[in-house]
């Protein structure tokens, strides 16, 4: 299975995201148009207090015009290791110093349309440090007992898909330590 | 918490997916830019057998440059309850009609630039008819018991979030009948 790229045609480049309309030939001789959103990926945070509570983000988010619960999340810099500007969005965020960090899970948010892939990682060893978000992002941070996100997740309080993701991997890993 | 909108700026409608971006001011004064991709909304099947398999299907994704195995999905046409739009995407790309269905969760897939949601049914009473996929669509519909499911999700074999959540609920979902 393979779509063969005719033309590609560029439509916007923006802060964070690009556009652009690729024309494509299927396997089955088919020509079709695809429209693609330009992502440079992307890291969420996983992250687990001592006492088993889940640090959660809550910040407005305008594309979905409402305050939206979420795990800490952000892009990768430039030239930055994704491991790296996972700790580094989890102090800038959520003011937590992150002593352990692994990877659990990576996938794309939505491979119909866009290439943003988002990596996930689960952090422990967790020290408080200061929070230092950017000038337009005003973030609080909560924290809730791994099994209060589930209930919270059951009851549509949660309506993220990467946050759904981190609080059902974490319900996941055998107990007691993921590690 | 709320950002006012200042300003639209309109840069692309097309098939699928639009962009606009919008200039906002946050509570805190900070005037700010968010580029923002315009979805239609999204459904997902988490469709079981009776043999407790879940239905996959596997398809060239062109943003992603490669095959993935997904659960069924698809925009939900214009005038169509997101529910109709669930048992059709269930029926044209895996060929099975949903006895049962029942919306499961639902959620952003990526909050900070686009406003796309995907709306997750779990289908049960399977019955099988004919696949009847789009021409600009080729998808090879695949089954696998729900506990290889979460073998090839930690496996790192999905590499898609709808999916990923669609794997982990009907894990989480207690034995033996969802309904």
């Amino acid at each position: 299975m393979f779509e063969r790229t005719l033309k590609k045609k560029r439509i916007y480049k923006g802060r964070i995201v690009g556009l652009r309309e690729d024309t494509v030939r299927l396997s089955n001789k088919v020509i079709s148009r695809r429209e693609i959103v330009e992502h440079p990926g992307a890291v969420a945070i996983v992250a687990v207090t001592k006492d088993k509570k889940m640090v959660l983000i809550s910040q407005f988010r305008k594309p979905a015009e409402r305050t939206l619960l979420e795990i800490p999340a952000g892009l990768v810099h430039k030239g930055e290791r994704a491991i790296d500007g996972a700790r580094r969005e989890l102090m800038e965020e959520a003011g937590y110093k992150a002593g352990r960090i692994r990877e659990i899970f990576r996938g794309y948010s939505s491979p119909g349309y866009s290439t943003e892939v988002i990596r996930f990682y689960l952090a422990g060893n967790l020290e408080k440090v200061e929070q230092n978000c950017d000038s337009d992002e005003i973030i609080y941070v909560r924290e809730y007992p791994i099994k209060k996100c589930l209930k919270m997740l059951r009851a549509g309080k949660i309506r993220d898909n990467k946050t759904a993701i981190g609080i059902l991997l974490v319900n996941l890993t055998p107990s007691p330590s993921p590690w």
